[in-house]
């Protein structure tokens, strides 16, 4: 099976920004981890990270015409506010699951709210890198 | 006269994206269509999608420049939360419709409010492809 | 085709009220200029005014019997609270535009929410006298 | 004992309206019913019918002079923002029940509040045209 | 100076209605009351009362036509959600000043917002048949 | 017919709990009076009232299994927020009505909202004992 | 009949505030136009102004030793958030009246609220200095 | 490793209960299915089903005595107004991750809202018995 | 006198539960302390804690019965949204005191909000055990 | 040890005040109440009263420079708006209870905010003068 | 050119108030630092500060007649809600800079809104004594 | 010392823009004003606008590897909803102030909430050019 990993904003700071709620890994180092995970399973997976909303929906896009079998995102601060990566995930046939590193709803009050997860399968949130491969795991007991 | 036809986010999806509520039409029939009203009745007009804010923007902006007569504007998603689209509307001297294929009152409660509109001399929804036709007269007799 | 057009409370007012915001034009002003599009077009129209709620309510179900092709309503005021005209609209089974002069998206707060659109195929704003002749083609497209 | 049935808006559309929701009963069959059962228990009941707020106002203040026993009032869409109803149902002497024909707690969100209940010494609402019957009953032990 | 004194919903109930808000006098008691002031004092005034919002619509309109120098309107219960009385105020070119018998703030929640209020010269509220007063000679001096 | 008459918290401290609202009746005043009613017309009904959330959900899916015919459920000040209650009725497949002894529209606001209503065919408020008889009734009559 | 005239923060400053909202009669001005209406009628007044809550609320329970007839106030900003004038005006047995210079409903929407309107009999807003006149007029006649 | 897993009220009528949204599973199915995968991978795993809130909380209480490694919780409905279960996880030293079997952001409005989240590591919602699952590997992975 | 001391839930875990707010007193040593000061003063008190709202109800209504002469119970999460609570609270003749450890203003905003309170005679919190004494105190100088 | 008994406004007016809801006791009474309280127990303690939320503000702090060992503050309605005395009381190192002689939970609803209580140990409301005495107490128990 | 400073309540407190949050410069130390400033470039400045809202008022119109060239007002607690400073910003013909020493958005949700930015020409938060000299600095420019 | 001077979404319009709000100045004569004082004072300056959200990230994320010693940033229309850059501005070690051309208060409602002020050590707004200025004198007093 082929599976798509979507990093929103500043998950490319990770390692770097506030490393007290994000802890020190980078993104590479999670990265490799799901790689190895998809790897031992005899999965593909492919890896995109964007500061940019437009770009993270080209990609969506994309992956309805690459027929992967699913996306994993992370929309980062996307989460609250963008019902255009709403909208892109309901356009396409692949199904996504949403995740979040930290436990959102121990943080900011608009941090509770997703506008995205209405259109996702699934949200997991809370558990850092394994968030991913958690979402991985739905997607494929989903099917 | 001279028009610019702006599609906001996910609207390079129409056709595949939930046709029960956007129909099997494409975006490319849909500006064939617009295309066909325009040259029936002299006038120009050029067309642009993207899934960026920005050069959502960046477009708006060059209307302004090329002396557009009109902008007819379905900003998608970004309706609901670009106060950057309504700046960028409201910082051009060519006037602005903005435009929804579906009938927007009738559906989620986020899809009834718009950011945008503010800017613009009038608001289009529910009629397909013919709310960018209807806008473009709109324009025209406005003037 | 036959098309019903409906003028809510204090459009008989038009040329005397608030004309920095209405325009100079009378509601006969506008009738005719409606009729010269609809004539020209080969389509039959009527017109109604009231500024009781129980009559454009009686009106819309009238127009149910008379086999409507479609109904332009300008709801005025009653827009922002008549549930009792958003009943009836959805009780009849002829297509119905809303149009409103002005570009409600740029006055008061209350003037934003529509609560009989939902009602509605569509919605047009801020057009003048157009809104009404743009709701005739929407309708006439839309069958 | 004397009763007042009093329908409030598109109520005449029963039927017609949206049949999914409110039945194939037309409001005759269901003031047929009502008398039925009246009748057979020895009651005079009346049926008032109107889309006009004022009609029905003053409806509610000819009950008072009539010395009615009970009004058992479907306010429908007037439920929900009809103070003035709320009002002539306090100023009169004669109870009054609020009934209506779906379980409007289980409908769109503006359905769930009452502006009129509170001016009732009681509600019932989810049973067709049994709702009117019960209603009547109620006042009769009522008193 | 010639006055129209506007009585809106359920105040021709007055004695009859909840009597230990609103007092023994009756509408008449209360329209004596300011005919005899006005005739001490030189002026015409005009009673109106109805139920129908929009019958108090009409009557506002034809205020203007008569070129009346004032308005006195009690809006009762619509005085919370017309909106419909709001622009019919707007409309004409006639002054006019809303009252209330009873203390308005010190009662239910729903009756502390005044839609209507925005649309006059001033407001009068708490002092019965003396609110109607005040208002006529409020006018008199604004004048 | 079997019915199930299910009472919630503080039901059994009728009589001695604010007696000004509530009446003077106790639950078994008010149980006999719908024990009387129900033999009259050749129906079965149990009774069964708790202080415990728990109990009255059990006992909701117990009625499932015993295939009652209707449950008719006072939920108390559980109305104002059990969302399990709610979701209790929904799982069963035997209609229930909600009733209410008094009016609790004329109360405290919190009393207004019922989140375990829409998961009923139907609610019944403000008739004392005779709020449950109608609701036997309207089952009877729905069926 | 004594009379206490009471203003509140910023009235000192008339003729120079605002002049558009307010006017360019100064205190000075409206006190004596106030004084002269209460010599011609036989009455006493005196007056206050104070930019100190604390002071205003000494001054309302001074009134209540100087067995005053009436207060008139115009509490100024602290009509929007001062519960502690609320509070002395309802811990005294003088009749107070609420006024405005100008047209509350029409500005900003902070000033549609009061919350010192509920512990006075009643409220006049809109009239410039004739507020007062009239408030004093609602006192006499409220006797 | 030894786990517990809770599930809320109703959730002992899986499979009875609303099959569109929860599917045909019995709760029974879903236990075995969890228990076959803990067995696998060598884990310990007790269940635990309660309509009790009480309950819920006294397990919660229980589990830190036995020291569990984790709590795997679906509160069901509680979820969304038990403060009193989100105290419960916080009071004890064993990690919880909080599950739901159906997409809560796809559903009603009130199913968007955990008071209990807060109290956990993390939150896994939308795929069926794999929300468990899942819940114990995070836990797993976590520790 | 005779005093009745409930506790709400997760209070028994008191020393365990985050000692950081709620100190490292156990239950017992705060039933200790509050038995110690009773017997010193000549009064009877006993205990009751439980996780149950139900059990917690029939406390309450038990204190009715055996003719406590004060209730001092600290509602535990229940506070937040108990309505039950409130409602037993209000059923029975004998005055109760909410009281909480901690100072619940300084803590999240859920905290602020009591539902139980406006069925008291008196709210204190923020004393730790001493919350409690205070509260026994508070009633027999209501007394 | 030394007290500082701080009374917000319109406290001077005890006795004469809304006498069924602040009792018949006078601002003096309660004082002595306090002073016999303390004497006995050996502490000192010193009142101030004023309308002046500044006055209280300079009070607080000169408490501090008086090491004062605790504050016992009814800020009277600057409870629901005071942010400046919130600031100050969390400015002085002197530890602070907020007290109130009703049961404000049980009033209007802007009441049941208090804006002060933040900044204080604790709170006590609904005991008269007692609240103040149990305020001294608890402070001495927390020292 | 002239300043005055203005310092609102508690601000005389610095170097003693929660230190972590204002640091340890005095008030005395903080107008050195902006008098330093001044002198060096030339510029008149005058302090003041006070715990009462009506000496700041007060101050704010005294500005007006000593033909002060700019007012750097710190309101401190009274920012969010004394619409009383804010009409006295209004009232007086000498530009006002709103001034905070804090990151007042970082903060509690209460500190982020201001009732008296909208009478200042800007607003300048965050930069503890600086911020005064970057509003002196700011009116200069302005001028 | 070295700063980035970021400008969000339409200052690249400013001049055409809005001139009564904005003035006449262009961000090239803002930019050469800029620098023009940062030469002066011996700093070095970067400039940057765009009209995308994800542009201005990764500018912000570059500032960081470039060691800048502070960044000044005018969101524009972004400071209303971009969490992402909020975000960004976290993420990254260098300390920014947000900073505005107009009085943000004096505007529409939206203007005044700020989701990426959170994020800064400070905010500027009304000052035009010089708020940038102004920003940079910040953050050099800030080091």
């Amino acid at each position: 099976m082929k599976f798509n990993i979507i990093h929103g904003p500043n998950l490319n700071f990770l390692g770097i920004r506030e490393p007290e709620i994000y802890g020190h890994q980078t993104l590479d180092d999670i990265n490799q981890e799901i790689m190895a995970y998809a790897m031992e399973n005899g999965h593909e997976v492919s890896f995109f990270q964007s500061n940019y909303e437009g770009a993270i929906i080209d990609h969506i896009q994309a992956a309805h015409f690459e027929k992967m079998d699913g996306i994993v995102i992370n929309p980062g601060a996307f989460t609250h506010y963008s019902y255009a990566i709403h909208d892109a995930l309901k356009s396409v046939s692949v199904p996504a699951v949403e995740v979040h590193l930290s436990a959102v709803h121990q943080r900011e009050e608009f941090r509770k709210i997703s506008v995205t997860a209405p259109a996702c399968i699934g949200q997991i949130s809370g558990f850092g890198a394994d968030s991913y491969i958690l979402g991985i795991l739905a997607v494929i007991r989903h099917k």
